[in-house]
Order: structure tokens, then sequence, then C-alpha cells
């Protein structure tokens, strides 16, 4: 049979990513591919087993079109999210579907070393059949901080410093390794998977430890000049403010705003000291107030106005659709999310109209996961090797 | 002879925009057509006088090249530059040259009527012999506010509201005319023929009457959801500050440093009532810094201080390579230039190293016409009735 062109075969798979059923006439129409190529490589991908018929569609004049979707089992992923607290693991199917789960919990400031990651791993793989062991296409990890040409990564919450983590990995294991920033995963997720599938300028603004923001414009995943855009955590908020940033700044929106500045502020104005574990501390101050604690209402309410400017700056600058909150500030939504909104229309002008709508991802703590495999399964239809292992027989196909 | 598809026109002409000489060789390069078609369609737009040889290139083998340029009398623009305070006209080239000016002064918040425009557009066209008349392609206007689709326009300083300016003036006038909102017009002038002609991402800032951005994202110019983005003007600045703004809030960087504010605010500090003309004591106000007046140089310091936190946002949030800064505020360059450079840089972490190069544009009070006629320009590439002028033969070219 003539080779199909890379190109076909990637357009039509990430087409019918997450689609439940599909037709040939409308992945000849979201492809715009032509007819004849789209039959052709479809043909190719069902011989091979990624693309299953899952039934037919009778016309009027009798005409038989073929119900397809991709075959979840036609290849594997494994996704890893590096938190800054911990790190979280998963197997998923070709989709992005998770079949298992691991996480390992880190301490602050101290990165994982390679040793811990690949044990990680391979606490994943160990789950797959035998069988199942060739057709893992790639690993996909988001990572925090800032990464520089996808390989060198630079993280102050994790003491890495343009740390080779592609290299290191891929010295003990063949797999494809491929990183993307975390706010760029989670962006990913939500556009693949979760909210944002219909809109073509978005803002995702992650709020846990750290903060920061991924941007969308016009679909595509806004870079800046030295992959640097949407550090929203450190822009000033309150330049009156003497409240010291991790950055060497003050005042900034994470200062203000993120988990340990939000433990930090109660423990100063109640008297209390402050305990390690911030992401513990932060679900009691939200306990608190949600019993009438004034000092914790006092707090969050403060909170709640900085991150509402904050987002007011993005939304006037960017003119987005839609505002996505993730992160683990969210514990407290019912206690944030109102002041969110209520300071967001407050620093809009009267002639902007409406704000956007400002929701809270549906993706919750598996985010990072589902991005981290969308980036892989991206990724792996660019890569000769992974898509040559999509178009090869599966010899074994369990189908779901 | 078969007529050339206007896309391969289109194409050439605007890569050859605002180049002094290009051999075929180089078009092929970068407009990315085949040689072939773009041999056929330099054939016709040369043979209609659009495109001019200017000389010829031999090669060591002794081949001969062409070396070509637009023909600048090929066509001719109106170019429109609605400012608040007043109305500047221009006729333009083909390729942007400004050959005859004209201007209005207008009243603040008293929108040009119709005839006004009309008689601005008449005056401009009378320099035209007549038989150049029939050259002149259409009319680009650079308008302040918020356009919808193109055609209407909302300017609360011009005292327009949804105010249908095309349909207006095309009951009266035959040529095309093309709108396009004032930022959007600087950052097209800046991007033809100023000082962004080989940056992906760079930022605008209109400093003056009013403060706005016109923000750049791998070339293309950011729109937002609603055509909104960019409202640099209006974002709160000091949320702890009671200065009105025309748009209804508080604490605006337009309420903090628009002309109009530092007027107010060095007439509230000095005890002196603020006069109309605020274009003209913006000036006074400068002048009395120069002069070491306390009061004029703490007012400039304020206003300096917010301008920098405010692009400081634009740099965290955007990651521009480039930010220029034009609008008449810039009259007081050596005054707020250097406060400006010193807060941005006080606002960026650590990590992020440099600050991106802020520069005055070099284009001057000329940035909205220019613009203009660029708008025209690209306009004119996908308007059938524009391409089909720029391909009839010129009985009369006169060469420059």
């Amino acid at each position: 049979m003539r080779r199909v062109p890379d190109q076909w075969l990637s357009s039509i798979l990430l087409n019918m990513y997450q689609r439940p059923a599909v037709s040939r006439e409308e992945i000849v129409r979201s492809t715009q591919l032509n007819g004849g190529s789209v039959s052709q490589a479809l043909r190719y991908l069902m011989d091979s087993g990624t693309i299953l018929k899952i039934g037919e569609l009778k016309s009027r004049a009798g005409r038989r079109r073929d119900v397809l979707k991709l075959n979840p089992e036609a290849g594997y992923f494994i996704a890893v999210d590096l938190e800054t607290a911990r790190i979280r693991y998963a197997l998923t199917s070709l989709v992005g579907d998770i079949r298992f789960r691991w996480e390992q919990e880190l301490d602050f400031g101290l990165g994982p070393d390679i040793s811990s990651l690949l044990f990680g791993i391979d606490m994943v793989q160990r789950n797959l059949e035998p069988w199942q062991q060739s057709r893992v296409l790639a690993i996909g990890i988001a990572c925090p901080g800032m990464l520089e040409g996808d390989r060198l990564v630079t993280a102050v919450n994790l003491g890495w410093e343009r740390f080779p983590l592609v290299d290191k990995l891929s010295e003990a294991i063949s797999i494809p390794v491929f990183l993307g920033a975390s706010c760029r995963a989670y962006v990913l997720a939500e556009q693949g998977v979760g909210s944002a599938r219909n809109t073509s300028n978005c803002v995702y603004v992650e709020l846990g430890k750290g903060i920061g923001a991924g941007i969308v414009v016009d679909r595509r995943y806004l870079e800046g000049n030295r992959h640097m855009a949407g550090e929203f955590g450190h822009i000033t908020i309150d330049p009156s403010s003497d409240r010291q940033c991790n950055c060497g700044k003050r005042g900034c929106l994470e200062a203000m705003a993120s988990i340990s500045s939000i433990v930090r502020q109660y423990a100063k104005l109640s008297g209390i000291a402050a305990l390690d574990r911030d992401h513990r501390h932060v679900s009691e101050v939200f306990e608190k107030a949600r019993r009438n604690d004034s000092i914790a209402l006092e707090v969050l309410d403060t909170v709640a106005k900085s991150i509402g400017l904050g987002i007011s700056h993005l939304v006037l600058l960017f003119n987005p659709a839609l505002v996505i909150l993730g992160g683990e500030l969210l514990l407290g939504e019912d206690l944030l999310l109102p002041g969110i909104k209520r300071e967001l229309a407050n620093h809009l002008p009267a002639f902007w109209g409406p704000p956007p709508d400002v929701i809270v991802t549906s993706l919750g703590m598996d985010i990072g996961l589902k991005g981290s495999a969308l980036l892989a399964f991206r990724n792996s239809l660019i890569n000769a090797d992974s898509l040559k292992k999509l178009t090869t027989p599966l010899t074994e196909a369990i189908v779901m």
C-alpha cells in the first residue's frame, strides 16, 4: 500500500481527539483535506486499528456512512504533572483517559532527582500488559517555571536552574519525552477537553502556590518574545505594599494572593505562627472563614480584591471571551469567587459592557495530567517514530 | 493576456511596499510563490506601470537580473487621522509618501460633521492633476474610540455613538473608505515604515489626550473577542486614587497620566485654574519643569511612575521585544522617558532579565497619516476595484 503523507494522518488524528463519533464527511469538513486524501488515510488508520468503525448511518437515499472514533487502546501516554509540592503521574489512553495514577510528595525547594522521576514513571508503566508496553508513544511533562527550547527548566520553587530535564530522562529511557510549561499544559487541557473548546480568545489563571496565566489569542498559546508571556503572578498589584515576593519584588500579585501569602497574612493578623505545609493550612483559613472568623474573612476579602483587580488588567488588555480559574486556591471557591467577580466588574469601565464569564476549571486536579497527555499526543503526531507506531497494525487490540 | 490571480498580485505588491529595490528572486523568496507565478504577475504589473524596472544586476555568469520597485505614482491615497483635537489629512503616493497636508481644528467633544470631513478630503484632492484623479484608490481613516465591523464608530471624546462613518461618507463620494482604530493604524505604520518592521511581538503605547495600546502578537494585531483588546488607558493603576476618569471609573491610567490629567494636577497643586486648550498647557508644564519648577517636576514624576508601572504590566503579560511610545506626551520625552524606564525596571522581577527596549516613535505626528495610508493600501489589495485600477496601464505616468 502506498504510504500516506504524515500530515494527512496527523491532521485527522488531531481532529478526532475526544470526539465520540464522527463521519468521514465531518472529517473532510473540519480538516479541509480533500475527500480522496481522507478516504485513503482513513483506510490506512482503520487497517492498523488506530481508528475504529463503531457503527453506520444510513441516509434516506440508502447510502451507508461509517461512524468512526479513535481507538483509545491504539497507544498510551505517561503524563507527569510536576507541581511544587508533589509530582502526579498517570497512565493515559491515546485520548487522555486516565487509567492509573501515582503520586510523590516533594519538599519545597527540593527538585526531584532523576531517579525518583524514573521510579514514578516505572510505577505507572508496570500497569501495562507486556504487549501494551511497545505502544507507549511518549511521556508528557507539565513543568512549573520557565522553559528554554522545551528542554531546559528553571524553576525557583523546585531549586532547578536551567536543568536539562529532557536530556537527563532520555539517557535512561527510550520513550520520547515532551515538556511544556504548566500553564501551557493547563490551557491545552482546557482547549482539548475542558471549557475552552469553542473559544478563540481566553485566559487561564492558575491560583495556587504560584500565580500565572496561560493566554490564548486566536486559538494560539501566547508565547511572547522569549516564551515568557503570561507572568501574571509578578505584576505589581499594590505598589505601596511592602509584602515581599519570592521573586525579590514587593507587592506582586503572587505576594498578595498565593496560598503561602494567605497563610502568612492569617498567621500575622491572628498572631499564630505559620507552619510548613501551606496547602494544609490554607484549607484551615477557608474553614475558619466559613465559620465567620473575622480575621479569615478579612484576609480573603483582600485576596479576592487583588485577584479581581489583576484579572481586570487581563480582561482590558486581552479582551478574552472567557476567564478560567484553576489551582488549589479554588478549594475556597465559595469564599473567593463572588469577591473576584465583584472586583473585576468594579474595575471595568461602563463602556466595556458586561465582563466576560469567569468560571472555575471543570478538570479539577487532573488538569495538569490531561494537559500533559494532550501535549504528548500532539507532539507524537509530528514525531515520525510515534506516528509509525500508530500506523503499525495492533496485533491484539482491546476495543473499549 | 490571461488574467493573473488577484492573490499573486496582492502578495507581490504588499511585499514590495517601501522597499527601495528588489529582484525577482527576492520576491519569490519572500512571497513563497513559485517562480513562474511571480514572473507572470510581474510582467503584468510592469506592463501596467505599477512596477518599475530601475536597473539591472549582472551575475558573474553574465546573467542579468532586473532591479524593481513600486511606482509611487501608480496610485494615490487620502489619509485621514481623526484625533480628538484636530483632523489631519494627507494626500499620499502609492507607498505612503506624503505629498500634501491639510488640518482642521476640532472642539473637544464635538465630532466633525460629514460636510467638514468632505471639505477636508476635497482640499486634499484638489492637489491632484486631472489625469491623477482617477488613480485615487482609497481613503484610509484612523479613528479614536471603538469600531464595530469596521463601520460604526463610538468615540466619547468626539461625541459619536455608533456613528456610521463609512456609510455617511460613501453616500457622498465614490472612492472606497476604510476605517481603522487609531492604535491599529499606528501599529501598521510602525510595522510598515517604522521601528517594528523586524519585530514579531511588540507594543505601541499612545500617550496623549487618551491612552491606549496597540499590541502585536506573532506579527498580528491583537483584536480580542470583541475587538476591544488593548484598553490600556483604563486599567486601574491606583486603586486608592479618587481621581475621576472620563470613563466613569477612578484611578485609571488615563486619569493619572493623560495630557488633561497633567494639566489638572498641575493646576490643582499650584492653585492656577486650568484653561481649555489642554495640549497648549501641557507644554507649559513641560517648560516649567525644564526650569526646575518643583510642582511641575513633582507632577511629571508621578506621571512617569504611573506610566512605567502600566508598561510593566504590558511587558510581563505580553513579553514584547520592543515597546514604542507615541503621542503628544512625548513632547516631554526628556522629562518623562528616564522615569518611565526606571519605573519599568523596578517592576520587573530579577529572573526576568533586562527590560525590553522602550523607544519613542520615529514617525512623530505623521504616524496616524502613515498608518491610514498603509491601511488604505492593504485594503486596496483585497478590493477588486482598486486592484483593477492598479493593473490598468497608466497612460501618463510620472516616474519619480
